[in-house]
């Protein structure tokens, strides 16, 4: 290990004025080249013909709705020029992550360049009417949105909700050694948690295994109509900030004049360089301790090269010019000239030709083939995903209970410590494709087994009492940052890689938006053909709320499962395997499937099993069945249906027809398990949903059906919604109510209990039948008693009583 | 305006010797108080029984369940001990935020010996019995939890899930100048992205009008099982690093043999010192420009005072001594030995007399009265909170519609202007009492005028070309981070002040999972008579999906909808109001609630007004009404009952309703509008849900209904869920279909256009009237012609058909 003692850089260690006579043509030709995207930029924002100046601008040239955002892209602009510099001349692997995602048009300027565009738009051809096509189409219906998003070839991230650039760059650059994200985080995002966090990613990258991200903090100093933090902060409050963060720093500063193309391109070749000497030295044995890694701040006039003032009000270098500059130039004739002289201020004609084709000595400038930013092979990850090399899942079943339905509900398996030893095969199998994001629970979520294989990857020296934390490469990250987590991950399977993001239920809450973003994302994609399938993002809920009663009412929350039911059918599913072997075969079916979000939902305590593993596969395969060996209707004909959703609450259900069974024998119940919730909505609404007669099949047509749910009763009752007869079925789940007590007490409290769901069914079934009817009262009050002493119990012992953790299923 | 030119400080400028010579018996007693403490909190954790340790200790006295987290505590005991002396010695009206809140038992133990439980809590006095109450009752059932909640005194803050504490503290801090809020912060939550960028805070912070946070980094080096960023940072990195962030840095680092106490004395002079200083400096005129505020670095052992080791296994300086270090004591005997050693290490009889009352002078290290931080005023809002002084609200109605019913749908008005007119009266009435926090988009949110009583707060020195922001106080506050915007609103209203957070309809779900915490805080706060009502977190969502066409798919999610919907129903309010003056009276109605979590969600374009202001009123005391001046059907008997819910959605059913009463005067209409949506829920469920009586009298027992609503259409079908005879009900709402276009189109693809509706609307009501039946057919072609032809204008014009632009209500 070597000590960096090298100092930080500062941008005085820049030779700018040996850069520019160097490298004098050069840089000319990506002024040029600028110039170009600049104008570029505001013909899509403006124009909808006369799209080469080649008449004096009319109002009847400009859009109708001016919709776009100006303010970052000439910093965009900058920086992929010389990003398309630096990849030729070094012949890089590299893309890049544009965080602020409303600067679509100069991205979408650059990749028409590039010819990238033309390759999945053909109409975007290098002449007039290709041109015309290009700028009209932006901001325009059924042509390019505002904002970056799956349509734009190269795009891994849609920078809409700002926050997770940076992280998601981090993600894509794993494991991949070769590659180079560089990635823009804006002054406005880079005030956003997610961002201020996921700076720290660097000591979670591994120089042997994975490539590096060149972050370059694009400081304009507005947002919307505020200053920014960033902004405001002189040099020497963001290089002691970011040194503390664990990078060396390189400024480029200034307007127009400030030869901007001299200072980056130094900037470029320094960072890319640092980014190269961190990676060789780890790669021939002399890994750096805590490197400083290379970080661009490029602190620019927001909006700069437009026209500093409108009507005496600054635009250049001020928040005005974040949107629409000039935003009434179709009807104010000052302001349609301001606009024109603007567009003319780039001399369009030196860079295009009369019949609509960019010079070729601008062409030239861009990289060619694969090494185009918009065709970087990463960034199509459906058709680099290789398959997971995955384990036949019968080694992994829960052992006692193979082929013994006669144990049925006993043999006390923890599904996570059993999914853990099929994870860990999968680490074995596929190192550097598959990846485990977790915040700081494996060990507590009981899935420690999966660090057998590799140690936690973790590049600072760790103290003495660390365990299965080491610098040397993982398939395993923690970090107590949810944001993380899901940004890493999305940049990884977006790549092509599969993953997993393991969380205490509670607070996958956390990245509600983010999953939100990432479904949009999924949703959009298929809609090209172009994006091939990108493995599936998989969540694994576990230290579920059921069994949060030691950690009270802040660690029950299961309303993620809320959010994903938002999400369109087909993206969207949601699995709560009832036992050990049924989670081991959804998460197998999870690893295979592709552009889905999935979320999985088991409990980490050891609890009886119910299902052997072929038994597993076909009950996860139908989504739903009757459990016949739990029922007493012989298929026909129930009293009352119990229905199991979730491993905990179907326990519940499982001792409700032990005890009915037992004691009221007069009453026919049928049990049914959900193991996938989509199944209960109609086959109209969604794949996994099922007709109308099958669910019959299950539920019957009529009778009286009882769910006992995992989470809020509000996400069974919105899938339900639009099935006939509703009325017949009740529907309990978790009301919100919680603190630190017992297991049991949890149900009480919610209504989930095995006694609540018994006297429920006694009242529903007594109006089917008179039988039941007869003893319906007596029973009832028999088990409220049962249920109050319990309560008494509880409150005396700070425990549960005996019957209830003794408990087993009698066959 | 004083440039800070003092140096960083760092630990070696304690003269850590002197402290110990000047103060040996203070240290002393101190050491002693906190050898109390954490044998109150191992107590607490292990005993049920024997809790003076007056006998051996066997199995019978240990808990069964042994629940709570032993590592933070002693950390959270030596900075609670060291507060306390602050704040006697100098008169401190301070209290403290525990970011680890699983500390709680650190915490208990520390308001026990002060005496404030025992004022809530009567049971708990001093002398044996109340000592084995308080001991026992930790982690039980009905007694204290495992986290810190609403039930213990002094907190306003839960600590579960880990981000929120430091911006917590510093949103009490404002307008509260002469408080000093103490806040810790676990190297854990460190690593979250929320406190990441809460440690900019300071720059919102005016010295004058506001207080002051005292941020303690608790670097323990341990999480669950893994080592933390932090704690693998050197000083070095840190001090670069917070520095950068804008503090002055005191470390006070080592283990039990370090004087810790002499450290950490000295450290608490320095830091109040600087806090004081900067605050003289304001607010005698002579501000310190960028002032340094401190931060107190403390990096301890985990766990220590613990044994050094179990098993052979490290357990202080370790994650083993994250929750119970020695798990098995009841079955163990040698661990249950180790467990006697240890409880016997702190001499628990020097500490308290036999009858089990706690020495005097360990009693009188504690602050008295209001200075206890278990008892400082601010930490119970609800007793100091005052009402704001709001204006009457008919000066705020939309100014041409009152009066005149016949220019309804007339009279175009930006809900979010005029609401801001109203709000900004209400900043000027109610100066330091009433913020508005907002994550950089009140201008773009139409809601600016709020700037003209006070610009934005900033501290930094800004660039020249801003306009209303300014270091000089204020009452708005925008910041590029909604969980900065959040968490301040939270810490500002629990400490009895009135708030507002505005925002872009999508992005609220970045903040889903504190608005779920916060919610839990209220429902739990309401079982404690003594935590009075605070004033109601309130959410005003704009820019809302239907008229983000131009911002895409990234920009439409009304999933924060949802996600208030499984709050508890006492907790819970969304509104809708239809228009204008709607929404000024509901935010009239929001802004004198209590306890509640309050979601308003308007648009900001002008859109027509249908309301005087005293219907709006009316309407919105109602939550829903009938609108007969739309209805063709007298009051009696419709074919079709047309519900709008939402201005947008609102604003098709009012466009259909005309088409259908011009074009179609067959079909008897009815038109409904909701603008509080729990009413569509049963009166058992909440408070606003209507009972099945009104629910008919609204929307007819039987017929036909179409709901357009302005979120997912799950929304509404879980609140309708359990009312009769859903199969007539049709929800239209978001389907999840955007992108850039226009605001129509936007209608066309998720189904809820006037024209979609017109088109339901016969369809489902020829099955009632024969009139409409034998039209039906030639009809729904003619308005599906229409639609299709609207469709192509779109695409080809790139904007709305002018029909539909100049749509206006005729009456």
């Amino acid at each position: 290990m070597v000590k960096d003692i090298t100092q930080p850089a500062t941008q005085r260690q820049i030779a700018v004025g040996d850069i520019r006579k160097t490298h004098t043509n050069e840089l000319d030709e990506i002024a040029r080249y600028r110039r170009l995207t600049n104008y570029l930029v505001v013909a899509q924002i403006y124009l909808r013909d006369n799209v080469l100046l080649q008449e004096p601008l009319k109002p009847e040239h400009i859009k109708d709705r001016l919709l776009g955002h100006w303010g970052t892209s000439p910093g965009i602009n900058l920086v992929y020029a010389h990003l398309n510099r630096l990849i030729k001349q070094n012949n890089l692997d590299m893309f890049l992550v544009t965080g602020p995602g409303h600067g679509a048009p100069a991205n979408l300027a650059n990749l028409y360049l590039e010819g990238t565009l033309n390759k999945y738009y053909p109409a975007l051809t290098f002449d007039k009417k290709g041109l015309h096509t290009f700028v009209r189409n932006f901001s325009w219906p059924g042509g390019f949105p505002s904002h970056l998003y799956p349509g734009v070839p190269g795009t891994i991230h849609e920078g809409g909700e700002l926050g997770y650039a940076l992280a998601t760059a981090f993600g894509a650059a794993m494991d991949n050694p070769d590659l180079v994200v560089a990635c823009i985080v804006g002054d406005g995002e880079a005030e956003t948690g997610p961002t201020a966090t996921a700076w720290h990613s660097y000591k979670f990258i591994n120089p042997v295994e994975s490539g590096a991200v060149l972050p370059i903090l694009h400081l304009n100093g507005y947002k919307i109509s505020n200053p920014t933090i960033y902004g405001t902060m002189e040099d020497d409050e963001l290089l002691s900030l970011f040194t503390g963060y664990g990078y060396k720093v390189q400024f480029v500063e200034g307007g127009e004049d400030a030869d901007l193309d001299a200072q980056l391109y130094g900037a470029m070749d320094w960072g890319y360089q640092e980014i190269r000497a961190i990676q060789q030295a780890a790669r021939s044995g002399q890994r750096i301790e805590k490197p400083k890694w290379p970080l661009i701040i490029l602190r620019t006039p927001k909006g700069m090269t437009a026209p500093a003032e409108m009507d005496g009000e600054p635009l250049v270098g001020s928040y005005r010019s974040h949107q629409v500059p000039i935003t009434d130039p179709q009807s104010n004739p000052e302001h349609l000239k301001l606009l024109e002289q603007w567009l003319r201020s780039y001399r369009v004609e030196e860079l295009i030709d009369e019949q609509g084709r960019p010079r070729q000595e601008l062409l030239n400038l861009c990289p060619i083939g694969d090494q185009r930013m918009g065709s970087n092979p990463h960034t199509y990850g459906g058709k680099i995903a290789r398959d997971l090399d995955l384990p036949p899942i019968q080694d992994f079943a829960a052992q006692e209970d193979r082929g013994m339905p006669t144990r049925r509900g006993g043999n006390n398996v923890s599904a996570m410590e059993q999914v853990a030893l099929y994870l860990r095969e999968v680490i074995k199998r596929n190192p550097h494709l598959f990846r485990i994001f977790s915040p700081d629970e494996l060990q507590s979520n009981k899935l420690g087994a999966v660090l057998d294989v590799k140690p936690r990857e973790y590049e600072w020296p760790v103290p003495p009492h660390n365990e299965k934390v080491a610098a040397q490469g993982g398939q395993v990250i923690e970090v107590l940052s949810e944001h993380d987590c899901e940004a890493w991950l999305q940049g990884y399977i977006l790549t092509g890689r599969h993953g997993l993001f393991p969380s205490y239920e509670a607070f996958l809450n956390i990245i509600v938006s983010m999953t939100d973003q990432f479904a949009k994302f999924l949703k959009l994609s298929k809609e090209f053909a172009w994006r091939l399938p990108v493995p599936s993002l998989n969540y694994l809920e576990t230290s579920t709320l059921w069994r949060q009663e030691h950690n009270g009412f802040s660690h029950q929350n299961p309303g993620f499962i809320n959010s994903i039911l938002n999400k369109k059918a087909a993206v969207a599913r949601v699995y709560l395997p009832p036992d050990a072997n049924c989670l081991v075969s959804t998460m197998d079916h999870c690893l295979q499937s592709e552009d889905k979000v999935n979320l999985v939902i088991a409990n980490k305590q050891r609890m009886p099993q119910w299902l052997s593993m072929d038994e597993a596969i076909a009950h996860c395969r139908a989504g739903a069945s009757i459990w016949p060996w739990a029922s007493t209707d012989n298929g026909v004909d129930p009293d009352i249906v119990l229905v199991g959703i979730g491993d905990n609450t179907t326990l519940e259900v499982m001792a409700a027809a032990q005890i009915l069974r037992d004691e009221l024998p007069e009453l026919r119940i049928r049990v049914v398990n959900v193991t996938d919730l989509f199944i209960l909505q109609e086959n109209t609404e969604h794949p996994h949903g099922l007709d109308q007669q099958m669910f019959e099949a299950l539920f019957t047509p009529d009778r009286p059906v009882i769910i006992n749910f995992h989470g809020y009763p509000s996400a069974v009752e919105q899938l339900l919604f639009g099935r006939p007869n509703l009325g017949r079925i009740s529907i309990n789940g978790y009301r919100e109510e919680g603190t630190t007590t017992t297991p049991f007490d949890m149900n009480v409290r919610n209504g989930t209990s095995r006694y609540q769901i018994v006297i429920q069914a006694i009242r529903k079934a007594a109006a089917h039948n008179p039988k039941v009817a007869a003893l319906a009262n007596a029973r009832v009050s028999d088990y409220e008693y049962r249920l109050e002493a319990h309560r008494k119990y509880i409150e005396d012992h700070g425990s549960d009583p005996r019957e209830i953790v003794e408990w087993q299923w009698q066959a």
